[in-house]
C-alpha cells in the first residue's frame, strides 16, 4: 500500500488537450500544490498539455513508474494494464467509471482486467474511484481539480465513492486539522477497505479512521484487522436495506451485507458505527477527546437554559451527575467573591461575565477526582466574539493536560464557527445533544474495546466431530433429513427429547411404545421440509395407537399436499415440558464466515422482533451479553416471579452450534427452533440444517 | 399582548451612569436599532446617560408609558410596581432576577410583586427574563447590548430562558430570514406561554412559533390554544427528567411536569415536539415546505454515494420510492441526450456537469403525479461554488410553484453555508439524515393535525352520576374503601366479577356461598392499602369453609402486621377467567388536567414499560390509536394463533374511566389494575381510587 500514497513518480493515462478531459485534473492537482514527485501523462495521442509532453506510449517514458492513474475509458483498461505490466508498473489507480457498475459489457471489461493484473501482480485500486491523497505529501490524484487541501490533519479516510471522499475530506476539515490520508475504493476489483484499513492502521500519521462503505467484502477479514487496532475506527456503513441495495449495485457495484450482522461484527471489533452523518461528526470528535472511563459527569455552563438542556441529555445518554465535594465550593467561592451562583450540578456561570474566571472554574472541575468528565459549555454572546480562539485557548490547554476528558461545547452566535475550530484543533460542540452524544460514544467505545480484549476461553466443548462428519456425509442434497439434522446436533452435545425413526408407517407405533408417554410425530421427507404448514407434524400423542394413526392420517395428507413425495419415515419424539421459548442459529455470512444468533420464540417471535447476532469464535461471557441484549431478556432471567431459566443451559447450546457450523465448512445453516429453556437444562424440540453446494 | 409587543413608549427602571449598569443596555439597543417609540429612563439618582435624562420617579414623566421595563434590584420590585400603578402603567416586564428562582426571599418579593399587580390590573411579564423583541419594528428589549436584529423572519420565538432565546433568534436567522416576534418568560408570575401563543396565533406575521419551555404552567390551556392553530407550532421542551428538575428549579423558578403528559398532549394539540436541537431545526425547516401527504418519493441527487444515504434514510423514516413512469424517462432523455445515467430512483445525476441541466430535471421530477414529494440534493464541488445562490434559485422558485413539497439538500463543499441559507429565504438542509427527517416530521405533522381536526364522536356512556356522588360524598379520607373503588367503576358501567362485602370474618362463608364457584378474598383495611403486599389477599379459594379460614387467617396477619389496623370487612369476589392483562387509569394532571393511561399488565408490565397516556377528552377512535402504541398491541391483537381480544370492550373501560373522574372534580386518581380482557367483554379485577384535598 506504502507507494500508493507516497509514490515517487506518477503515470496519469487518458491526457489529452480537449478542455474536457478528466485526466488532465490529475496533472493540474499534482502541479498545483507542488507535489515534489515525477509526473508523465499519457494520452492517445502525444501532444502537450499545461507545458508537460504527452505520451502517445508509458514505454516511451525514460524512468520508473510507481503509480499509474488510468483515465482512459473503460474499454481500454486491458490494453493499459498490458502496457504497464511491460514497463514493470506494479500499482494501478483505475478512477475512470464504466465497469461492473455500470453494464454487461463493464462487467466482462473489469473481469478480464483484473485476470491480466493478477497474472502480472499489478494491485488495482477502483475502476470507479478517485484514488489516493495525501494532504502531508500534496499529494492529490484525484481527477477533479481542487482548490485547497483540507489538511494535513489526524483523520485517516476510506470511502467507497469518490463524491463521499470529498465530503469526508471537507466534513473532517470543518471540524478541525483535516485528513491525513484519503482513499476511494470504488468498485474493489482488488484494493479493497482492509488492505487499506491495515496499512494506516500501521501509519503513525493516521490517529483515527472514518470508513464509508456501502459494501464489506472480505468482512472476516476487515474484523480481523480492526479487533487489533488500537486507533479508534468509525464507521459509516450505507446500503443497509432492501430498499437501497439497487442504487448502490449501480453506484459502485456493491453487494449488500446482511445489517444486522454488520452491525454484530463492528461491536465486535471494536468499530464505532455511525448510522447518520451527525453521529459520525460525533464520533470523530468525541473519540478525539481522552478516554471516559465512567458515567460520572460535572457541568459547567454559562446559560442555565443550557445548563438544563445538558443535563437532560446527560441523563438520556446514562451519565449521572456527580455531587461536587465541599473543597470544590470553597474554590468557587476564592475564584468568585460576590456572587449569586447557586451550589449545584450543572454549574451555571452565567453571571460572571469575566472570562478569565471561566477557564479557572473549569479547571477546579477537573480537579474533583470522582467525575469520570467535565463538561463545559460556553454561550458566545456577540459582545465577546471579538476574543476568537484566544478566549477558547486555555480550555484546550486544561484538556491536554487533564486526566479525564474535558468535553467543550460552545453556542456560537458569531459569525462561522469553522475558523475558531481549525485554529483550536480541539473539538467544539455546537448543541448539548451532540456533545453528550459524543461523550457517550467515547465512554461506549472504550467499555466496548475492554471487552473485545479480555482474554477469551475458548469454547472447545465436548463433541464427536467424526460421528458428526459421518452424518454429513451420507447427505448429498441440501438439508439434512430431519432425522439426522437431530442426530448431527445431538453429536454436538445439544440436548434433544428422546427420539426414533420409524422407516415405516407400521414402525410408529413400536417407536412411540419405545419412547414412552405422550409423543409427537413429524414426518421426514425431502419434498416436505416446512412440515408443520404441510401437516406433517402432529403434536401430544397420548398412546402409541393415536401415534400410529396420526402417521396415517399425515402420509395421506403430504401425498394428497406434495405430489410425488417421497415419505422417508416418520420421527417419533417424546413430548417436552413446556418452558421458555427461544431460537438458536448458527450461519454461514458470505463476507462474516460463521456467526451465531439468539431470539426469543414463541409467541414472543412474534412481540420481540430482536435478535441478537455474533460473528464466531465467542465464549460463554459473549452469550451471556447476547441474552442480555435481547428485548425478552427479563422472561428468561425469571419475570414476576416466575422462575429463572438455566442461562447457562442457553449458553452451551449457542456455543455448540457454533462450534458445529465453524469445524463443518458445508454446512451453511443450523436452526434449533424452538429451543426449550427450563429452570434447569435446556431442550432442542427441533434442527433443521442447511448445506453449502 | 399587543401593547407587550407594539408599544409607543417604554420607561425602563434602574438605570444609573454606573459602566456596569444593565438596564442602560436596553437605552443602547432602543437607540442603535433607531426604534420609533418614546423611551425613559428611570434610577435611583437623576442624572445622564446616553445624552438622555435619567429621571428619579417615573411619576416625573410627562407622557403615558405603555410598557415598564425593570431591571432593579428585586428588593426594589414591589415600590416600582406601585410607582406603575399610581402612573397608570398597565405592562410591567420584570429583566431582573433573584426572585423565585433564587431562595426563599425572592418567592416572598414574587409573591408580593404578584400580588400588587393583580391588585392594580397590571399584567407582567418575567421576573429573570429579556422582555420582548419585535424585529419589524427594531424593538429589543433585551439589556444585554445587540450587535444586529436577526430578522426580521416569519418565525415567533417564546421562551422561557433569556440565554435560549437569544439562541433560538441566532439559530432561527443562521437557517433562513429569522425571526419575527420572540419574548422570554422567565419565572411566568403572570404572563405564560399561552398567552404567548394565543397572540402569536393571531398576529400575521408570525407564520410559524418556536417554543422553548423548562416547564409547561397551565397544560390544559395551552393544550386548548395550541389544537385551534393552523400555524405550525414546535416545543422544545427541556427538564424532562427527575435529574434536571434541581436545575430547572434553580434556572426559571421551572417545576417539573410529567414528561409523558406533555408529550401525549403535543401530540393530541398538532404541535411538533421536539427532543433535541437538530430535531428542531429539522422540524422548522421541514415544516416551512409545503405540506406532504404520503410516504412516495422521488430522489434526485447530484452524487451516488449520497444517493445511497438518502435512500438508507428514506427506508428508515418510513418513506417508500416510486417507480417514475417511462414519460420522466423520455424527458431525461431529451434533457441529456448522451448520458450514462441509469434508470432508477435515486436518480444519480453525476455525470450531468451543465449547472442548468440540474433544475430541469427536477422540474420534470415534480410533473410525475404518484410522487408526494421530490427530493433535490446537491454536492457543491469548490469548482462551482462561484456560481453562489444563483445557481440554488430555479430550486425556490420551482417548490414555490409545485404541488408537492420539494426537500432541498446541499453538501456544501465551500466555506460558510448560513449566508445562502439567508439569501435564499428557503430551507436548505445540510445531510441526508437531517433533510429525510425533516420532510417525515413535515408528512407526520399534517397526519396528526388530521387525526387532531377529525369530527370526534361524544364519548357520553350510559352512567350513574348521582351513585357516583353519593360513594364519593361517603368517604372522607384520602382513598375510597376497596368495596366503595369497585361500586364506583361500577356505577360508571365499568364490569367487575361479581363481589360481596363480607363486615366481618363470620359473614365470609355467606358471602362466599352467595357468590358460588371458586373465589379470591381481599381485606378491607385503611391501614392495609397495599394489601397484596401484606398478606391481605387470597386467590382461588374453592369452597365456602375455605374462605372462611382464609379471612381468619387475613385478618390476623394483617393486625399482626399493621399495628392498630381496623379490619372494615373482607370482600369476597368471583375468580375471573385468565385474559390479556392491562392497566387502565386515569389521573387529574397538576397542569393538564384529567388523563388517561393504557399500559399492558401482568407479566408484560415488566417487559413493555410502555403506556399510552391521552388528555381527556377523547373518543373510541382515540383508545384504538393508544392500543396500537403499546409495545404489546400485537397480544392484544391476538399473536401466534391465539383469538383477538375484544378490543371495543377495553376501549369501552378506558372511556368509562375517563369520563369518571371528568365528572368527579375530587377524584384524583382511578387505577384499574388488571382488568383482563377476553375474546369477548373485559373485567376489572380491582379498583383504586385517590381522593384529592
Amino acid at each position: 500500500m506504502e507507494k500508493f500514497f507516497n509514490p515517487r513518480s506518477v503515470a496519469v493515462f487518458g491526457v489529452s488537450d480537449k478542455p474536457t478531459n478528466l485526466a488532465s485534473g490529475v496533472l493540474f492537482n499534482l502541479s498545483l500544490f507542488n507535489w515534489h514527485g515525477r509526473v508523465y501523462a499519457v494520452g492517445a495521442r502525444e501532444c502537450e498539455v499545461a507545458g508537460m509532453p504527452v505520451y502517445s506510449s508509458v514505454l516511451d517514458i525514460d524512468d520508473t513508474i510507481d503509480v499509474a492513474v488510468v483515465l482512459t475509458p473503460a474499454k481500454f483498461a486491458p490494453a493499459v494494464l498490458r502496457d504497464c505490466a511491460t514497463k514493470g508498473i506494479k500499482r494501478v489507480i483505475i478512477e475512470a467509471g464504466g465497469f461492473n457498475e455500470f453494464d454487461a459489457e463493464g462487467r466482462q471489461l473489469a473481469e478480464e482486467t483484473a485476470a491480466i493484473a493478477r497474472q502480472h501482480g499489478i494491485r488495482i485500486m477502483g475502476p470507479n474511484c478517485i484514488g489516493t491523497m495525501n494532504a502531508h505529501e500534496n499529494m492529490v490524484l484525484h481527477f477533479s481539480p481542487q482548490k485547497r487541501i483540507m489538511g494535513p490533519g489526524p483523520v485517516g479516510l476510506i470511502a467507497q465513492s469518490g463524491g463521499i471522499t470529498m465530503w469526508l475530506v471537507h466534513l473532517v476539515w470543518r471540524e478541525g486539522k483535516g485528513f491525513s490520508l484519503a482513499a476511494a475504493v470504488g468498485n474493489k476489483l482488488d484494493v479493497d477497505e482492509t488492505d487499506l484499513l491495515e496499512y494506516y492502521l500501521g501509519e503513525p500519521r493516521v490517529e483515527r479512521v472514518l470508513m464509508y462503505l456501502e459494501s464489506v467484502a472480505r468482512g472476516r477479514d476487515l474484523l480481523e484487522v480492526a479487533r487489533h487496532s488500537s486507533k479508534p475506527v468509525i464507521l459509516f456503513k450505507a446500503n443497509t436495506l432492501p430498499e437501497t441495495a439497487k442504487i448502490a449495485s449501480s453506484h459502485t457495484a456493491a453487494l449488500s451485507n446482511d445489517d444486522a450482522v454488520v452491525e454484530a461484527a463492528a461491536r465486535q471489533a471494536g468499530v464505532w458505527r455511525a448510522h447518520t452523518a451527525q453521529e459520525m461528526l460525533n464520533a470523530l470528535n468525541g473519540l478525539a477527546m481522552k478516554p471516559c472511563r465512567g458515567s460520572r459527569l460535572m457541568i459547567v455552563s454559562r446559560s442555565g437554559g443550557h445548563a438544563v438542556m445538558l443535563a437532560d441529555a446527560a441523563a438520556r445518554h446514562g451519565f449521572e451527575l456527580i455531587e461536587p465535594p465541599r473543597s470544590f465550593y470553597e474554590a468557587m467561592d476564592r475564584l468568585i467573591p460576590v456572587t449569586r451562583i447557586i451550589r449545584q450540578n450543572p454549574l451555571d456561570i452565567g453571571d460572571v461575565f469575566d472570562l478569565r474566571v471561566h477557564s479557572r472554574v473549569v479547571a477546579e472541575a477537573l480537579k474533583i477526582g470522582e467525575a469520570d468528565a467535565v463538561i463545559f459549555f460556553h454561550t458566545v454572546g456577540t459582545a465577546v466574539e471579538a476574543a476568537g480562539p484566544e478566549m477558547m485557548r486555555p480550555f484546550v490547554e486544561l484538556a491536554h493536560t487533564a486526566e479525564v476528558p474535558l468535553a467543550v461545547g460552545m453556542l456560537f452566535q458569531g459569525g462561522d464557527i469553522v475558523p475558531l475550530k481549525q485554529e483550536l484543533g480541539y473539538p467544539i460542540f455546537e448543541t448539548p445533544d451532540d456533545l453528550l452524544e459524543g461523550l457517550a460514544i467515547n465512554r461506549d467505545y472504550y467499555r466496548r474495546r475492554e471487552r473485545r480484549d479480555r482474554p477469551r476461553a475458548s469454547a472447545v466443548v465436548e463433541r464427536s466431530v467424526q460421528k458428526a462428519a459421518a452424518i454429513l456425509g451420507r447427505e448429498s442434497g441440501s438439508a439434512l433429513r430431519v432425522d439426522r439434522a437431530l442426530d448431527l446436533v445431538q453429536a454436538y452435545g445439544i440436548r434433544l427429547p428422546s427420539h426414533r425413526l420409524a422407516a415405516e408407517q407400521h414402525d410408529v407405533a413400536a417407536a412411540a411404545e419405545a419412547i414412552g408417554g405422550p409423543c409427537a410425530l413429524k414426518v421426514v421427507s425431502a419434498q416436505a421440509l416446512h412440515k408443520s404448514d404441510l401437516g406433517g407434524v402432529a403434536l401430544n400423542l397420548g398412546s402409541p395407537e393415536q401415534a400410529s394413526r396420526a402417521a396415517a392420517t399425515m402420509g395421506k395428507t403430504i401425498r394428497d399436499r406434495v405430489s410425488g413425495a417421497v415419505i422417508d419415515g416418520y420421527l417419533v419424539q417424546a413430548m417436552a415440558p413446556e418452558g421458555v421459548e427461544v431460537i438458536v442459529g448458527a450461519r454461514r455470512d458470505a463476507s462474516f464466515g460463521p456467526i451465531v444468533l439468539l431470539g426469543m420464540g414463541g409467541i414472543y417471535v412474534e412481540i420481540f422482533e430482536s435478535v441478537s447476532i455474533r460473528v464466531w469464535p465467542i465464549d460463554r461471557t459473549d452469550v451471556m451479553e447476547m441474552i442480555e441484549e435481547l428485548a425478552g431478556a427479563a422472561i428468561l432471567r425469571g419475570a414476576r416471579g416466575a422462575e429463572a431459566c438455566d442461562l447457562g443451559a442457553l449458553a452451551d447450546v449457542v456455543l455448540r452450534a457454533g462450534t458445529l457450523i465453524a469445524e463443518h465448512p458445508r454446512i451453511q445453516e443450523v436452526d434449533l427452533n424452538p429451543v426449550r429453556v427450563y429452570a434447569k437444562g435446556a431442550l432442542a424440540l427441533d434442527s433443521r440444517v442447511i448445506l453449502g453446494r
